[in-house]
């Protein structure tokens, strides 16, 4: 039996805090717990969401605030390596995701970003299918029912602008799409590998080879999945990625995006979010645009220093993990948390008829648990953070738990599920207290 | 005569350093440099490209750092405010462009703001004169020659997005082009209004009158003007605006831009970024885009909160002088330091034939002094910074000096072009340590 199906079955045969206690003795990343802050009374099971304050970030920030910028002004431009930030972040988010030096980069948003790829990407297709392209119906753009909302925003956006339709399939139907040869022809596939309200985690390799197979671009929002499971974009073969820096990368809120392109396609790659910084040569002040070499081109105006410099330490808690095991050991860990708390509810909650919209199979999860209460989610998380335990809500029903692997404990597990039986069996969630207020949750 | 005139007459008469400190000790804005961090030795004029680190600021992103986000977690996108930061710092900055609240919002860079009221501007043409759009020319948008190139470049992008054309003329064109009814027709006039080189003010009010007789709509880059002078968007009818919150804001290195649009038209503005907190119903989730009313659908991915607050910080810097003249003071006080950089560099560096770029006229000038040198302009710079002079040069040949009102003092400039002086007169600037030895300056 492997460690890892050791500690699935360890973790299924669980039933006392102390099982949990032995669990977390026994935990490989148990040492990295530390480099988090963790404010007391609570645990934190939203770190899908926003990731928790790496010990070392207060530090480096007041650092750059303070010397850099302050003492340093105009000059940390060189002087601090501030110019460096967006590609020396971006090689080492790469390691995350199995891109090599110099092909990924940290700048924007993820919506910002989605939206040069798909640019870049349809506008290659326009390209290399013009001829095809006269005989056929208006190509599309498809993407999943239920995609994170700005996703198919940007998607429906910057397909209107080059003319192509965007279609929605439920994830099953996507490979059966894509194989369609009577249909419309598909010039890309947009979709999060892992779903941000199942945790669900896409084929990816298998629905980029099904993309190439229709001779249509693989692109992938790995919002939800870098820094929570292990990502080989070359292995993949997919060819354009963006992602998030304030969820499993732990950069703080609103932390800056990145961006990905296949070597094969980069220099190809032409967005219209064009700003000096991906220029050829910046400082030559050029009136006429001309893109700069490699994935320097998907920059464009000044890289935000504060928030690069919290990123870089929010990454840096997660490539501490690398001798240990890095990505896999990580997501080994939140199978076991995610497994342990599927199966802790189960028995201790399990009156209240919570109905599990995460997969079961531990290994399609990614670092989040979602259920569906017949009962008032909203209110029951709302009961759940008066008591410390910090979940969220996504409308219409959905009731999620993230488990970053780093900062969480298997008894944390234990003490989240025993405050929600208590919630529930109390009835503390009916609580007027607890009902729905405002939109913003 | 006014207090104006004779700050002006004081100046051209300054012949002495204790000239220079009665003109300090009568500057009624003279309390409000200790607002800033001052670094021991450094004379910084280069607040046009970075402004200098509030006193407030590493305070305050401490604060949101250590507490917001390392205690408070998730919970502080209420509890802390961070939901309507975007909003709150853009009603600041309102007060600086004569906005009013809820017409200007924080997001994004400059160049991606730029590109959204373009892209939504040009929609909104093309709508209003599908019918005159059939029997002209192809339509087009102008900006100026040597205009800041990101804006070129993005100007450029988005005029290709929709089948528009871009045409570039020298300032003193502008109007004319517009008013030549013979020609393709104008959609968009799109200027900066300080400009990056020289400092020139164009006359916002009378260009957007001139851009509005030709149907065309009127957009700014106020990248070099917000915070430095006064600007009153509805008293000039412009219809977009876009500007930066590193440079006379004081936001800090990469902070994020800003972004207003006319009343009569932001709900009419449609733009491509769409993301999910532009929407009018964020927390819904729901698959197809709705903009929210106003300002807020030009919103896109989540906003970057450490670097928000930091400019909160850098804005309220401008804001404290409201009781003091605002930024009528504020660009007085900027034309009584150009103006004695120009009359003391005249006296004091006559032998090296530097030619000033900027306006003779102080009140056409925003807070900076461009000028040419025939000789090695890149090496004089570098030699001033060495010796605690930063100003900095912009290719192929210009020098340039940033008169940030608030935290200089007239003393600075007497000392910044003794400075300038001795490097010219004892050719230190000719040091091979001196020559260009990168791109990136």
């Amino acid at each position: 039996m492997s460690a890892f199906e050791d500690l699935l079955t360890r973790v299924r045969e669980t039933d006392s805090r102390d099982n949990c206690a032995a669990l977390d003795r026994d935990d490989p990343l148990g040492e990295l717990r530390g480099q988090f802050v963790h404010p007391p009374g609570v645990i934190y099971l939203d770190g899908n969401s926003l990731g928790p304050l790496p010990v070392e970030t207060a530090t480096r920030v007041q650092h750059v605030v303070t010397g850099d910028w302050g003492q340093g002004l105009i000059r940390s431009w060189n002087d601090a390596g501030w110019m460096d930030l967006p590609a020396q972040v971006g090689d080492q988010i790469a390691r995350l995701v199995g891109a090599r030096p110099g092909e990924l980069i940290v700048c924007d948003s993820t919506s910002v970003n989605l939206f040069k790829v798909l640019r870049a990407a349809l506008a290659l297709w326009l390209a290399e299918n013009r001829a095809r392209r006269q005989d056929s119906a208006a190509p599309v753009v498809i993407s999943q029912h239920g995609n994170f909302p700005t996703d198919l925003y940007i998607a429906q956006a910057a397909a209107d602008d080059l003319g192509f339709e965007l279609e929605l399939y439920d994830a099953a139907q996507l490979a059966a799409r894509l194989a369609d040869q009577d249909a419309a022809p598909v010039a890309a596939l947009v979709l999060t590998q892992v779903d941000y309200r199942t945790g669900a985690i896409h084929d990816i390799g298998h629905l980029s080879a099904c993309a190439h197979a229709a001779r249509a671009f693989a692109i992938w929002d790995l919002a939800h999945s870098a820094g929570a499971i292990p990502i080989d974009l070359h292995r993949a073969d997919a060819d354009f990625a963006v992602g998030c820096g304030y969820k499993f990368l732990n950069g703080g809120p609103g932390a800056p995006a990145f961006v990905w392109a296949h070597p094969r396609w980069v220099n190809k790659a032409h967005q219209p979010l064009v700003g000096w910084l991906g220029h050829a040569a910046p400082f030559e002040f050029a009136s006429t645009y001309r893109p700069a070499q490699g994935i320097r081109r998907f920059l464009g105006g000044t890289p935000p220093i504060l928030s690069l410099a919290a990123l870089e330490c929010g990454v840096q808690t997660v490539l501490a993990a690398e001798p240990l095991g890095g990505m896999a050991a990580l997501h080994a860990k939140a199978q076991g948390l995610t497994e342990l708390f599927i199966h802790l509810v189960a028995r201790h909650c399990r009156r209240h008829a919570l109905e599990l919209l995460s997969p079961t199979e531990p290994a399609r999860r990614g670092c989040q648990v979602s259920m569906r209460s017949p009962l008032d989610g909203y209110a029951i998380i709302q009961a759940l953070i008066e008591r410390g335990v910090i979940g969220d809500f996504r409308a219409p029903d959905v009731l999620r738990f993230g488990f970053s692997p780093l900062p969480l404990r298997y008894t944390d597990v234990w003490d989240a599920v025993m405050e929600l039986a208590e919630v529930l069996d109390s009835g503390q969630w009916q609580d007027p207290r607890h009902a729905r207020r405002r939109a913003v949750t």
